[in-house]
């Protein structure tokens, strides 16, 4: 599905174009038109690449999806990759692919279908047009960057979810910390841990790319994208470090936890071992002296004895008793 | 074996060249000569090397093969390596090393011999001249730049083959995790951990220097190539990446089955001892007791009892009861 | 709260300046306004912006916080922020964000408020204004480049600062270090050294990025800092080199410990196992003699000897003395 | 000893020099000289030294060995430190010290002892000779420019000894790799790897910094090398990264054996510790049937019964057999 | 303590001069004022900062001490903190920071006292003073680099120190590496392994920076230095570079020796696991049988048998002999 919009400079609102007649549409220095797509079919790409003049390769990657973060180069116009993130019902990472192609006095934006069947929150257009209305209302605003401030808008909204990722990726980890150190832990820390880790991998791959895109954005690369949305876009790369960074402290925490976990069942090992050798001794011993009294010789003098049980049973309950504080005082039991 | 084509300027097809009078053929501004060469000859490389006067040193590189994959600068000509990957029946990594020596006006493809004797798939050159004729035949394409656009199909049908790689890594990921996590596990995970991290170690080696080669391509290094060529190519850098990252991914997440399985074998020994420990403790606490009264004390007055005997017993069942719900309620059994 | 100060170049002390006629004392080259806020409220930050012509940008900074340490380029002026770091009662890593805004002839400082509810000891400004004061007092001080001493009075406290952390980082390391190699070891040492390792990648991710700031004010990128507050900010940044070698060190070391946790448990579960198995064999074996002379044959000619008896005590005490003496040899008991 | 040869262009076949008028052979644009020594006397160093004109601080350098591999620029002449490689009959690395020390005109090596008494295949120049001569009389050599061409000699054997090392190394890894996931395997695989890595690790240490030396070779920081011996040496530079690159893969093939073999290690003791809780369970199961028949009690009605001890036995035997089938469906035994 | 000595050009020997005037000493291109303090005092320090015109914040670091490894530009003069290092009688490393502030005709060398109240071998000039006056004399000298050869001199002396504590911590691997692997080993590897771990840390972090430091004074930052002092000076920087390499194959090595303990003791852990399943069967099968004669059924026929006694014996010895020679075999015994 396609629709487009034309932005008038100077004008409030926008104004909606047939797709059919795009071209018409572009006039470079004064409007913007801006083609949003999603669930795109072959024809319809077929007629926006012939109208737009998009690269044959850039429209391969645009009916493919499946493309790295990244900022490309064309003759004609800017190819940027960039992948909105989320997490599921089962707290597993889900991402959807946004493509964006510019250049001066167009922008195309494609919404890919998420990787996952089930996402709980596709990526929606509103929360881009919002801000960018917004900022493009403001009185600082120079009417022919409007390209760039709607790139801006995607990257903003876009690297925005991402702190949200990030806290989520915070609370799991202290919940599987609080498993780890609790004395009444399950055994299925591995499987969380690994999954955690697991999306943290994917999210990592998604974005650590993103600083690169930026920075040659910085680097003023794309020409067309205007200085204030080169000063908003400095805002932007903040957080993508600030993103990045989270995500490397996390993990080093996910080893933490990992190597801890390791530790406290080792401990634990080694408290159910000596439990067990102090058990074995007491019972052992008191068997061994039940075993003596057993014996058949015919001169055991004991066994006539009148409190020759009653002694034997004592001395049973005091190996017991000697050897649980022996034991308890050494920390085994 | 050697053949060789004209491909000749604006004529479509490809004409063969009789492999003894390749000097001919070679007219740089208008036409391309393409020889492709497998199970070469010493006799034949000398035959090449004088015709195509190809410098000693590569000659050597080219009749040993064994190659690392890199791009080489001679006075007179280029030499890049680069290796085929595939798995075999078993799942072990196949390389199949392809050398490309080009200069204006001529390309050579040596298809080295697989590293394993039983290929399932050996190298084919009709992927590349399917590819090659397409994007030959296309509007945008200049007729003079043709080394370039058959350099590029080379690298562009071996480097889709590297995603295949991949995704077979992917699923093995997969298959391991679920056998890692499930509760019937078998024993033999190190060694499939160890034979998918062998063969992502050699993947890595054969796939990582590409970035290199294709880097110093966009750099034009190569001057032969020629622009559209060179737009070719940062297509086929972009999939290096993604192959490089998703490399990265897969060994960072194969490191991490390992960890969890370390985990996993851990918590299941501990969960062996408490029942071994539990189990111990019932069956030695019923010992004790027949023990006691197997003593051969003249006063027991429990022996003489009518109901001594089956006393003995319930109480026999009454610890083993008594014993088996306290380990259970702790989660020792 | 806000509180505005004018500092009069070649005079002593400072002025009080009225928080709504700031601008009037803005006079570059002549006089230095310093303006420090603590819990700002959206209406004295809006007066701030428009009287000091904040970036809308920042001032979306200022307002929510939570930045990471950065110095960011705007037209009209910088923006610096840093963290104080310190330890609270449970050596927990407590972080007080610092926003510095600075141009030529006015700096705003805003102390944002802890990020722990329960802060020992928030960041006063008192220990800035003496080491700024006394600075400023010096021979070779030169009247017109008191911003930078400034900012270098901030950054010079907070970062000594941070050697504390350091220092108690080390002692608790020592303290953990102690108890891992002590033979009456507790069992928490994975959570102590679980929550070092949190404290010290908090810490980590504080520090770290100020290298950068620093270096970019070396490189002199803030162009109204002035040569005298470069040379001791380059103290400052060896100061930060030496916070950040040392957080490495104490992570390897930190690893370390851990390693040689995990060693130490696997040797005393050796340990304890040798030893159950030594006393098992022990107490089996006099088990063993026991049960043979319980054996109901009628011919144990062992059984009617008048020192029977004492004979198969004797003979278990002598097992057990024999046993001892070996299992002691080999250092197994 | 010393042996000095002189090399003159155009002419086939070295000539022997006295070695006490070296100087008068020096003549750079038409003729080599090349002194070769082994087992160099302080007198001999000496008298290098003052033909030669080297420098006291390389002088120095050749006189105690223990070079790291390095090229080291002097006013007068260029010093490149390297070792052949190689592994004694134990399997642990030999490393043999050589010295060039080369200007225009001439070229001095000197062999330094190998770092093992018992070296099995000490450094030879025969196979430098045959290599350079082999070069040197081939069409496309230009006459000047021998000096480039003797050290390309003297670094393409060397590091063609390299090959032989990574190729034992891999033959070790593989014999490593068989033992650990054998069942029959034996316990000393802790010592074979760690003496593997220990060669690794000495061997990279050799290695890694020739990629530099050769770097800068290539850069044309040595100006008397001549564009053929540059040629060459791109050749020999490619071969270095191919064994730098195979040690890593070695290295990380290593970490991986170890930590597979700690997986395996740990499903082992699982093994036992579950076959020797099933055949504890067993025994004592039957122990305590026997405990209870031998308990002494008047009213036992069993005791009486005529086939009431084959029945024990019967009901001994089940319980065994019994348990076994049960564990044995669990895996246990 | 304060000494001073001047160095007049083109005269051997040093004069002494009077530690209060030391600025008419100073006279660049002809001599060299070397200043030498250990155990400064306050009082000292500032006389030698007025009198040389020493910058406040070097006077600081020099009062304070605890530099970091440093080389810092100041207007007047250059400041280069360095560590000497040695291992005490407990192999614990000692550092002993020595400052050295240089300028055009004097250098001051302040030696801080040792981080080890119990340092075995402080820092002597002696050593220096010797291989200064050594350079100064030889034939290739030139008169006024003396400051530069100083400089070298110190650092000369101090990076062979380093070298001795490599050789140290190498001989000390040799240590634990033949416990590890020895069949008697002791508990106490995990220690030794870190405190070796934490010499080698703290060592590293001595020694790591001053190869930045070198590459600077190569690079001529410090323009007082000289040539000869750099030639002389690239031959500290090779050292250096030794060192470092020379440590990380150190730490490599240290790592790869804790991993293969933890192998051993796992090793080891499953030899005593299936040595006490083995015996516990032998002991737990006799009891069995004992138990089993010791019932008492009214119709056990061997009871009544001669020799069913002996033959119970033997039955016991001949389980024993079987299963201790089946366990034999399979290598648990």
């Amino acid at each position: 599905m396609i629709r487009a919009w034309l932005l008038r400079d100077g004008v409030e609102g926008h104004e909606d174009v047939p797709v059919d007649q795009l071209v018409d549409a572009i006039d470079p220095p004064k409007n913007l038109l801006w083609v949003d797509c999603v669930d795109l079919t072959d024809d319809e790409l077929e007629s926006l690449q012939s109208q737009l003049k998009i690269s044959h390769l850039a429209a391969e990657d645009l009916r493919k999806g499946g493309q790295r973060t990244k900022l490309e180069h064309y003759p004609e116009h800017y190819h940027v990759a960039v992948h909105d993130c989320g997490l599921d019902a089962d707290d597993e990472l889900v991402t959807r692919e946004i493509d964006i192609v510019f250049s001066d006095g167009w922008l195309l934006s494609v919404r890919q279908p998420s990787d996952s069947s089930d996402d709980p929150s596709p990526f929606g257009v509103e929360a881009v047009t919002q801000r960018f209305d917004a900022e493009r209302m403001s009185e600082d605003h120079v009417d022919d960057e409007d390209e760039g401030l709607l790139v801006w808008a995607f990257l903003d909204v876009i690297v925005d979810g991402y702190f949200e990722v990030n806290e989520r990726f915070d609370d799991r980890l202290d919940a599987v910390e609080e498993i780890v150190f609790s004395s009444t832990r399950g055994d299925d820390i591995p499987k969380e841990v690994f999954d955690l880790r697991r999306s943290m991998v994917h999210f990592r791959r998604a974005v650590a790319p993103l600083r690169e895109v930026l920075a040659a954005m910085l680097r003023r690369e794309a020409d067309c994208l205007g200085d204030t949305a080169i000063a908003h876009l400095q805002d932007v790369y903040d957080h993508v470090l600030r993103v990045t960074d989270w995500i490397e402290s996390q993990r080093d925490l996910l080893t933490g936890l990992l190597e801890a976990d390791l530790a406290v069942i080792s401990n634990r090992l080694n408290q159910v071992m000596k439990r067990m050798t102090s058990w074995g001794a007491i019972l052992l011993g008191s068997t061994l002296i039940a075993g003596i009294y057993g014996m058949n010789f015919t001169h055991m003098p004991e066994l006539n004895w009148t409190f020759g049980y009653p002694a034997a049973i004592g001395s049973m309950l005091l190996l017991t008793v000697g050897l649980y504080v022996w034991f308890s005082r050494r920390g085994w039991l």
